[in-house]
């Protein structure tokens, strides 16, 4: 949000909601209370949420983002997107980028990327959307689009002109408070809706009163609340909360922080929006304009500063943060404000989706633990079994195998890194066994590179493995490839900073699980191995072509991870599910394929060898469901190794 | 079973079936997997559980009851089907007795008694109809009141004549094999169909060979299996299976057995079944024909010898009991033949209804404990909540309060036991205390009674109630009139003896629970100790005019028994669950009134105790939910009464 002009102008039109999904929030009201409550943040809309930490004294912040320009540069967004979230902002919101074809299926563009927050980061997101040199029916599916791909919230706005003079749009909008208006009118209460406000007045607005005029339409159109452009001293912000409710807007006004982060940057923002930089601010980092870091330590000072002020007034209850796409101040400001808070503690052991229909969500097989993004794109038309457990029947609605084209899905790293990490020649299935032992323990490879991702891992080795590690390294060295585990956990406290999830008071439970790749000699032991533990061992044994072994009763699924809590029915979002296990089983051994063996020329041996694995390896798991004893599943793999000697 | 002619004759009429729910069982084929299937006895008819553990190669036995001519016969019967349903018969049947009103709804007809073992029991139960001197549409109304009851099974049979001579019924059926047909055609595959074999022809048939031809018309009609007609010899019985099977009946044949239990009982049952007793059987009784328990002891000995040769020749896999509803002689038998199996395991924490909609009920209120039957009868319209969750809106279908006049609930003792128990005369609320006190200890009251059973509890003190004997005591003396606790439990077996519940292999849970009837003046001192508990004890107070305490988070159910077992998923089957609590209230409270005031004179002293603790005590409810430390809910009550000294 950097220039926009507002006047007043009336219009209507007829609904053109889309209809997809209206009242499909209410339909999760059965008798059944099958999803416990866990946080009441997952069910408030936006505009609840500002009021309940308004209410509660309890400060928050908002992070605003803009479309990158290139696929590599929004594969870094996304990770960003998932540290920057880790801190506990309330929402994020993604520009509206009328040049990037911002309404389309790109990677790159408005749409996709906050659709990837808030369906595969799980953050609250405001999409943002302009309405100039659009026509009402773009504008119209642009919102059904929004609507449908879940998200909820609006920010609308008029958008710059496309030369140097204004021109109307003749069958479209032309002020911002059309947009708002066209929204109410069409999709009711569907959207929370946010308008932008201007501390000094816009610029093109005929004058400061003129503009609060324009922006009281704008509210009383129906926008929920107010994010205000950026501005450079507290007083400017106060006067304008003042004004604004002398004349009666009494909506939340949320103010705009920029943290000046160079100097360039800070000229550039200046000539867009025709803001006036006060002689104070300019005489400081005109002498150090080349000094990047001292720009910028000075930018955090400052915000830092003129926060506190804003903050200790207690007209503000949230700060809105203008990125620029950028992390590191922000996160700086935010930490010594002590509002970044980066709560350990996860309401579910996986990342919960943000979309209206996900959140409540509550059982997810255990096999995507890792792969998050991809099962919530797999999964993302799945209307009849949101909650993870697919029953005996086969499963409909799950998206077909073709993740791998799933552009946030794709490595982050460049082929050449992968080969370095995997491997630029493999000679033997052992040189393959090397790459899972080198990822485990994090020593370097051969060649000196550490393994820092595998295929079937998104994220780097999460916490509750190193509980693991010395016996993860040992069967990865013998061909036991482990691609998922957890350790068995007999009631720690729901607070836990590694197993721990959830409400507080509660109690936490793991049965141990290990999932690996092994060729059929190994298989063939543990198979004889596996009848001594027939009772207390649950096994699923599959290769590529589908044989399957399993002694899962009635292929049922099996809880390995819930926790009990005050006041709440058991929650177990985690189980080993046979049924899904053909699906995981599927992607899991195309991505030998797509990932790694790719890497390499056709008909090469290094191709061949991991051709090989694919062709001939089974995928394992295994579950130890003596919870209360110590973890037998090692006993199991030394027990089928010794078998084999 | 005693008298029956079959002849064949063909019969068919239009399908009448009553449409209640042919296919409401398919209706639990939803996507979600929401109760684990524990046993696969509760969701197989009894067809396939006969074939499945003659399969197993597991011998069973049933048992056979006649409707008692009298409200407290009926009321005993009803206990016995208990007592004798801990043994683990296959099913139970009940004979049609035309002179008793058999499909009415009156406490002693056979539907209403069949009703009672189905729903109340959760014994699979077998309901004898006769076709003789009734009209088609008597008979089809039979089937669908069976059908909407509950009842899968239908034992066919003709009757007896009226008088000495048999009369063809006009718009009827005249033999068993009609009414196999009749059920086939009007009902389809609802029901399992037995019918009666005659091992030595039956006494009208013009000879053995016509009888068996009479069998297989039944049989090939549609009937299931059979049950033979008492016999004295193995041999019969042997001879009798193999002329079967020589002309193609195939189903199984199941031999009934009647201890002799005495010599009356024997010589009635001759005349109406028209058998002759072997001379080596009539030389043994005649001479102690006196001495009932030297009858009844050899009577076990020619059963026991019997059944043995029948299981050892391979031929037999089931043993069907003529009990002549007495317990002890069937029950001695089927000891010393090792096949009464008193399981202590239990599927659930309460009692299974065997009924074909009830069978997939996996969560229960805790406040029903101890009144199991009330909880099925006021729960029986239920469609909607079958999982014992309310949600948060208000519990449509569950019965109005009425269940006081439930027949079965009345309290097994007359008016004078009963007084004896609880007082012939109260002189203060302290009398009360003590009656509660005297329930919890077993000790005698002053007068010498001991106090075995009170309005809230159907059954005796369970087990697990024990482990809190000395503190329950304690409180009660005190004016903390308990109904109903559990222990907490921290992942015992599933196997224990007294807390154990659920397939083998498992772990079982509890939270600790405490519900009681106390003093305002109590109440308001334990509201200030509870304000110390805050976050570890959730507790809901009511009063009979609904003034309602609870710091239940979003009015959610609390589990408070939960079991994990290997390959499941986890099972909740008791929550306290706020919405439910408050119909249960309406229960407890007016249960002082009906069980207890009412056995008083209005206006009495006595009688004004009891109301005035019913309008003036709170039902209090107690949940700890810290299950792996000890149980603060004791400290919590020495706490009130420490405040209030």
């Amino acid at each position: 949000m950097v220039n926009e002009t507002q006047h007043s102008s009336a219009s209507s039109s007829s609904k053109s909601d889309g209809g997809s999904s209206s009242g499909s929030e209410g339909s999760k009201d059965s008798s059944r209370c099958s999803t416990p409550v866990l946080d009441a943040d997952r069910h408030e809309r936006l505009r609840e949420k500002m009021r309940r930490r308004q209410d509660s004294g309890d400060k928050w912040f908002s992070l605003e983002f803009f479309p990158p320009r290139t696929a590599n540069a929004a594969v870094n967004l996304i990770s960003r997107f998932d540290r920057m979230g880790a801190g506990g902002p309330l929402f994020i919101d993604v520009t509206w980028h009328p040049a990037g074809d911002p309404g389309s299926d790109k990677e790159t563009s408005s749409m996709i990327i906050a659709n990837t927050a808030v369906n595969y980061c799980g953050l609250e997101t405001i999409l943002h959307m302009t309405c100039c040199n659009q026509t009402k029916d773009d504008i119209t599916g642009h919102l059904q689009k929004a609507k449908r791909l879940g998200l909820k919230n609006i920010m609308a706005l008029r958008g710059d002109p496309v030369g140097e003079e204004w021109e109307e749009e003749v069958d479209g909008f032309n002020y911002a408070v059309d947009l708002v208006k066209h929204i109410r009118n069409e999709f009711d209460d569907y959207f929370d809706v946010c308008v932008a406000g201007y501390p000094t007045g816009h610029p093109e607005a005929e004058s400061y009163e003129e503009d609060l005029k324009y922006l009281k339409e704008k509210v009383f159109a129906g926008a929920d609340f107010v994010i205000t452009q950026l501005f450079f001293r507290s007083e400017t912000f106060f006067k304008f909360v003042k004004d604004c409710q002398a004349i009666g807007i009494t909506c939340p006004i949320i103010p705009g922080i920029f943290p000046i982060q160079g100097y360039h940057s800070l000229r550039q923002l200046v000539k867009l929006s025709k803001l006036q930089v006060p002689q104070e601010i300019k005489d400081v980092i005109e002498p150090i304009k080349d000094n990047d870091a001292a720009i910028r330590n000075y930018g955090v000072e400052l915000a830092v500063s003129m926060c506190r002020e804003l903050l200790d007034s207690g007209m503000v209850h949230g700060l809105h943060f203008y990125t620029l796409n950028r992390e590191v101040a922000t996160t700086e400001v935010l930490k010594r404000l002590g509002i970044w808070k980066e709560d350990p503690r996860r309401p579910l052991p996986w990342a919960v989706s943000a979309h209206p229909k996900r959140r409540v969500e509550d059982v997810r097989p255990i096999f995507w633990a890792s792969r998050p993004k991809s099962y919530i794109y797999r999964t993302q038309e799945w209307d009849d079994f949101p909650n993870g457990r697919w029953g005996n029947s086969s499963s409909p609605a799950f998206g077909e195998l073709k993740d791998y084209y799933l552009f946030y899905l794709k490595s982050k790293s460049p082929r050449e890194e992968l080969l370095k990490m995997w491997g630029e020649e493999l000679t033997c299935e052992e040189s393959v066994f090397e790459v899972f032992t080198c990822y485990i323990t994090g020593e370097p490879n051969k060649n000196g590179y550490k393994v820092t991702c595998m295929p079937w891992n998104d994220d780097p080795l999460a916490t509750e493995t190193n509980l693991l590690k010395e016996q993860l390294e040992k069967v990865n060295r013998r061909g036991i490839l482990t691609i998922n585990s957890q350790p068995n956990i007999n009631g720690k406290p729901s607070t836990d900073p590694i197993v721990g999830w959830g409400p507080s008071g509660g109690y936490v439970f793991q049965k141990a699980y290990l999932e690996f790749f092994t060729s059929s000699e190994i298989v063939t032991a543990l198979l004889k191995v596996l009848k001594k533990y027939e009772s207390r061992v649950n096994y699923h044994i599959v290769n590529v072509k589908g044989q399957n072994i399993t002694n899962a009763p009635d292929l049922q699924p099996n809880a390995v991870t819930w926790g009990i809590f005050p006041g709440r029915e058991i929650i177990q979002p985690t189980v080993v599910d046979p049924v899904s296990f053909l699906s995981w089983k599927d992607e899991a051994f195309a991505l030998w394929i797509e990932q790694w063996a790719k890497l390499y020329e056709e008909e090469s041996p290094s191709r061949m060898i991991i051709q090989y694995i694919h062709d001939n390896y089974y995928l394992v798991n295994l579950v130890d469901n003596d919870f209360p004893l110590e973890n037998c599943l090692w006993q199991v793999v030394d027990d089928t190794f010794e078998l084999l000697n």
